[in-house]
């Protein structure tokens, strides 16, 4: 194998992507070379066509193909409820479980001191536009149980105090399916408390 | 996320290369999408590139953008020694090492019954002509432990059984700094046998 030819190259490109290694890479690699027609020159192709089709939905972050995602177009939810997420896989997390007939809107992040990222890099001004114009009833801050995600969450809550309207957490507690004697002290101190 | 758009076809076709599922396919895509130009363009470029330039050297079956391969036109390597090999990556694996100087021919394959992979799918009448013609005085066999691959040595020993040269086999035993309490029985028996 060349050092610098384009087979090393598309290894090298594979093995950064998040969770595959030079190992991982080098066996996907050598897998789509043995299906050129039918593997990979459709994944280049569905690679740039995603590239180029898919844009976030200008209302709430969501992607899709259309400037107004899906979610934000569909008459039948509720938009007087706006659930807000840290990221697009958080979004999917939520739509699978088919439980929730709001719409979202999507921060691009969480507040973090130790990454440098501050208020201006999240979509937060445009939560509180949508808070003010779209005058929703309810906003579901579901954010992950971290620093990060709590001081976001805090920082949201100060942010949108003025307005009129219910501002809500995903509950904490014991997993479903989940074992006592598996989970943090953390998470069974916190169920404990919410008991109901 | 709707399920017949461009981002839906394109983590189904991440999800199903090799050591791939559907969570680690969204990640991925979610992370491309991120940074389209400087990743994500650049990979379909990189994956494009490499479907239309590497090749199969005609002589030995590895990969390059040449049809004859860097290591079969390398003249400081001892193209008496052939080692056969059943993957571009075993080579690759073999190549890491530095600890051979010959030449390789690959298979393309291990002889398989449950899989229905027969003499004719794999490049064997490649490495019969060439050790007629190319008269090597050694082939060394660097294929699995596996019945397969100790069937497709079989097989190859068979077959070149005539011709005037030394057939040999990588050695059995504990892999270097392998601790004998987790080593399977066979291998024990084998080194037990080998011993030296």
């Amino acid at each position: 194998m060349q050092h610098d030819g384009p087979l090393n190259h598309l290894i090298k490109m594979l093995g950064g992507l998040p969770g595959l290694g030079n190992r991982s890479a080098r066996r996907i690699a050598l897998h789509l070379l043995n299906q050129r027609s039918s593997l990979m020159l459709p994944l280049a192709e569905a690679l740039q066509r995603a590239a180029t089709e898919i844009k976030a939905c200008t209302t709430c972050g969501n992607l899709d193909i259309h400037a107004s995602c899906s979610i934000c177009v569909d008459t039948k939810r509720d938009s007087s409820q706006i659930c807000v997420v840290s990221q697009v896989s958080d979004l999917w997390a939520i739509e699978r479980t088919s439980a929730y007939r709001g719409v979202y809107h999507v921060l691009g992040g969480l507040l973090s001191a130790l990454d440098g990222i501050g208020p201006d890099q999240l979509n937060i001004a445009g939560l509180i536009t949508r808070a003010e114009t779209q005058k929703p009833k309810e906003i579901i801050l579901a954010l992950a149980a971290t620093v990060d995600g709590q001081s976001t969450a805090h920082y949201i809550t100060d942010q949108l105090d003025s307005k009129q309207l219910q501002i809500t957490h995903l509950a904490h507690g014991v997993p479903v399916g989940g074992e006592l004697d598996y989970l943090d002290d953390g998470t069974i101190t916190t169920a404990l408390r919410s008991r109901k």
